[in-house]
């Protein structure tokens, strides 16, 4: 039986290649069905307003997945021959599904083979294997059953055994879909998440477009910096009101000294004129995370803070295809010294939780789980991006766990726009952390019942927690 | 039987959850009760001249620890609901350790949880699990066995069969209780370390101060820079002369560049009056480290050398509680660089001794072990702080091993002030030694017989020598 | 029977200790005696084109190795009583033996230790163990070996099952080895590697001597930038007529934003008239590796690149000794922002390859395995150096298979210049990557069938693609 079985029972990926032995499938079994929450992550509201079918096995895998296409580029296949970038209808969807499987071998070892294969045998119960040979009879077998009901966004949400799931929206998002989704009497629970670093960071080239769309969205006049943190203010409650807990953050550089309120409304000035300088700039954007943080101990909006991405580092790709197309890269980063302004603002104040998330996971045992120790505002959120994969959690537990506890962690989120490929993610985090208790058990750390429990709140329960999801 | 037993016979703490099989049991077993040496600590000399009775569990095991209030405080409890700098007598230790018991779920997984378990059963013999309920029972427990003259601090040390325990001293202390230890007659070995900080870093609030300090207690007139030189070295012969091997030396960001005689009397004055700026005071205090490394060619003192730790990063924490409050922090270290200046002037000494300690366990691998793969002088210190734990230790073997070897390692020493931990620190340590050694069996780099002889070195004969111990 | 025996047949060698057992075994079987390709090391092209005998145990053993002098010296052995720096013949090579014999214990753990024994071993059939006492019979053997015709470079080569073999080779060297051995008939493939260090940066001491060498071998005018350039393509050509298929680059700080052509001049003519400062240096060193990039873009050399090494760091040593001396240490590098100049210039064209080597473990997984997953140019390097052992082999996969995938690794190089140890290094690595890919099928990553084909890839056929090598 799998998940795309329509026989009404929710049910989990299976990823049986990682077969649980002793301890570890003792610990698995009973977290193996506990339903899904996605606090974070970046599926599009629309599919679930519109419950549309997804058009073609392509669009569902490939185009949207910058893990695959980029592979797939690094061994030197054009992005425009994966149709990335392409007016639609010009790319025939077969040619790309087949161009995907005659590099299928370049993803041994990858946690993207891993959700792919789990997915087509789980999701669509495909039992052979994805080749060259196969890649057309297989590509007919997913687009035969994105063409039934049971393979639409809210029938596949419900079998995926989805408690909740969070998108991710622009701040100047007028949120059509999540508005849709409140009065359409479905029950799935689709939130938003408030996520506004292009009206935050000046040095962000959409800055002053995206200004423009903040008032009117918020229908507040930002031409004055208090204006601008009263849109900024309207516009968090109108998310809320849509059920978001969260804001999510992202900057490359680290640094959030907070700067005087005449200074802030002077860089404030410059931005907004377009002629604000780097420096400025990174300082502004600082101050102006400070700013979220202070907003977040107002209304109790859990902050969730991506740092280490540098954007769009091949300038070629970008000029042609914009953002987003695989050459995101980590950069090393400094959570002691880069949060000390934001935590000495807000660090103490019991209304505050910040997930931290990081690429640089050498700061796991040497800045965040020392901090998480000892902060009370600070989580820290799983292995992201790159670090989402088998030895990527193992080392994750390795290194905080020991100084941060269990408590200090933020459970799981799949971060993901590829939809079908979610209870894959969260089934190998549930076995990893079934791996990584079994091993505290023989290292002497507690026994079984301890690590039951311990289980249940890293799949489920400190999601929640963290997140502040007030659920049934 | 358990090492609180008066039976006579000195018993290790035993950390049964860690069982240990095979090859790894076997390796284990001779080494389980060797005598403990302790060369780096922070236990107060007055236990051991004063020999008075701790005064209650709370301060035995809980308000000195900052790896224990601070989990707490991570998770909201308050510093002043843990007595944390509250006047004597005005928190009731009982409640104090009601609170620590209704949290002690927070240590699942940390080494704190190790040890305090280990204390509780093998130093008190306690056999019934620490829970909510059974709080008071237990405190009552120790409470009874702390006015017992088998817990007084004598009778501990000589049962938990501590060869050598060194403490950690201020320049400016009249060693007032190692005076009166070695008057004692008593025939435990407790020797102060020689703990300058505060006296060669004018970035230090306490700076001048302690200078003044420094001349009343070497009876030397410091007010120009040769003889604070001369007030130093009189303080050096002073520790040495109760027994001191070794000096020990902390510092944020490691920069060892010397500077000139002329301008290291410039930035002493400076510095004495006060108006000395960051960057000078960043200069003056590498520079001096490198007089201590002179120093210690001269005097054969053992230079230990933590680097990279942030401290009092909670401003408002530190304004309220103070210092040591569980808010230093880990940043990245340039070991490389950063003592270019104080090895080039005395690295390939043959009398000099410098030990590496890192919060930074990317340089583990990266420039730890190199550098004492090369430089005569250098020994790299076990894991410290959050890193002193059972996958700390397994990470600090498989980076430095293969590069360093074992000759250029400084045993193990457990940097604590909670006392009855220690027998279950190195216990651990010792544990942790037996399963790397294990490993590299299997990993074929040597056979029994130099594992044997290995874990000897680990577990004793490496700390004797790195800290010129000279032990009967 | 062994490497050294007489019989005709190629092996391996073998580290019996290394014991593996169940699917390790299975996946190393069918590896374990494929032929050799060591695209790049460090041997001397004129044992080849002499075939000289080797002169004595030490000189093939101890004072070529800083890997094995270094160790000696960190635990206070001169480095004139190895010979190390002293005229030929002064220094009995007996004695320095049974120094290295005395200090062997320092080894254990060592990847040197691995290597030596298993030359012993199997390059000379001596079965009993290195020890103090048995030093002079193992010395007399060895010697007595190296006196016959079998232990002559060219049937080493032969015997240890060398296919290739590249040297490394300043741009300036007129290469009359590489020309004998062309001209020779042997058909052992020995090639040289471009290596142009000392005429690319400024910063070099030799660099203004190097550029008349390169003038003079290249029978180029190099007073212009032009001409410069004109010569380093004029070397280049006359490399790649002898087999060259790569060139090679060691920088310690990586930075490659390019400058305009009339800034590169300038810039040159300043170093050319040894008037440059270290800042302008280093930018010019930058400007070099993008055109060396550009130049490998036209004639499709293999671009290797050694980033974050600081050589010489011990002055007294250099001073007494001169380089590669064990005092080069690694340091943080940051490959992100460092070669954004030279990928954003030729990071997609489809003629380049760059293969990335890093000492700075940090890297593999935050910016190595997450760059080479995106860059069609890219490959990762195997572990570097110090690197290079089992548990750096296994760091290695487990940070950068997950996000690289295998295709965008390059295989093994043994980077030596201790020429029987080649054996048994590609024996460690194969080794440990029949460890690392039985652990993939444990994780589920996948099967028997592509662990086999992934095992001689990574074996053999990835360093053949990656290197251009046309065998066979």
């Amino acid at each position: 039986m799998n998940w795309c079985a329509q026989t009404g029972g929710a049910r989990l990926a299976r990823m049986t290649e990682l077969t649980l032995t002793g301890i570890a499938a003792k610990i698995y079994a009973p977290i193996a069905a506990l339903p899904i929450l996605s606090p974070h992550g970046h599926c599009d509201p629309a599919w679930f307003a519109k419950d549309s079918a997804f058009p073609d096995p392509a669009a569902l895998i490939i185009t949207p997945d910058h893990y695959v296409f980029r592979m797939l580029y690094s061994q030197g296949v054009p992005l425009e021959a994966m149709g990335i970038g392409q007016p639609a209808g010009t790319t025939d969807p077969r040619a790309v599904f087949q161009l995907f499987a005659d590099h299928w071998h370049l993803f041994l070892g990858t946690p993207s083979r891993l959700w792919i294969a789990t997915m087509l045998r789980e999701g669509f119960g495909i039992s052979e294997p994805l080749t060259p040979e196969t890649a057309m009879t297989i590509y007919d077998q997913i687009d035969a059953a994105l063409a039934t009901p049971a393979f639409r966004p809210r029938a596949l949400f419900e079998r995926m055994n989805i408690a909740l799931l969070a998108t991710t929206d622009a701040a100047t998002d007028p949120l059509p879909h999540h508005q849709a989704l409140k009065g359409s009497g479905w029950a799935g629970r689709v939130i938003p998440t408030f996520r506004p670093d292009t009206v935050l960071d000046p040095g962000d080239a959409r800055f002053v477009a995206e200004l423009g769309r903040l008032e009117e969205v918020s229908d507040t006049d930002a031409a004055s910096y208090p204006g601008y943190l009263a849109a900024l203010r309207s516009r968090r409650a109108q998310f809320r009101a849509l059920g978001a807990t969260a804001t999510d953050h992202a900057i490359e550089h680290l640094d959030t000294a907070p700067c005087s309120t005449a200074r802030a409304a002077e860089l404030y000035g410059k931005a907004r004129a377009g002629k604000i300088d780097d420096a400025e700039a990174a300082e502004f954007h600082g101050h102006m995370l400070c700013e979220m943080a202070v907003m977040s101990c107002e209304d109790g909006m859990v902050m969730q803070l991506h740092a280490g991405s540098r954007r769009n580092t091949n300038a070629q790709v970008f000029d042609s295809f914009g953002r987003d197309m695989g050459a995101d890269m980590p950069v090393a980063t400094d959570w002691v010294r880069g949060l000390e302004g934001l935590l000495g603002r807000c660090g103490n104040d019991p209304n505050f939780t910040l997930i931290a998330f990081t690429l640089d996971e050498t700061t796991y045992a040497r800045e965040l789980a020392p901090m998480a120790g000892h902060w009370p505002c600070l989580r820290i959120g799983p292995p992201w991006w790159f670090h989402d994969s088998v030895a990527g959690i193992a080392r994750y537990f390795d290194k905080v766990v020991e100084t941060a506890g269990y408590q200090n962690l933020a459970g799981f989120n799949d971060d993901t726009r590829a939809f079908m490929s979610i209870p894959a993610r969260h089934d190998v985090w549930r076995r990893c952390v079934a791996v990584h208790l079994a091993g505290q058990i023989a290292r002497g750390y507690f026994g079984m019942g301890d690590a039951r429990d311990l289980a249940r709140q890293l799949s489920h329960d400190l999601a929640r927690s963290a997140y502040k999801l007030h659920l049934p």
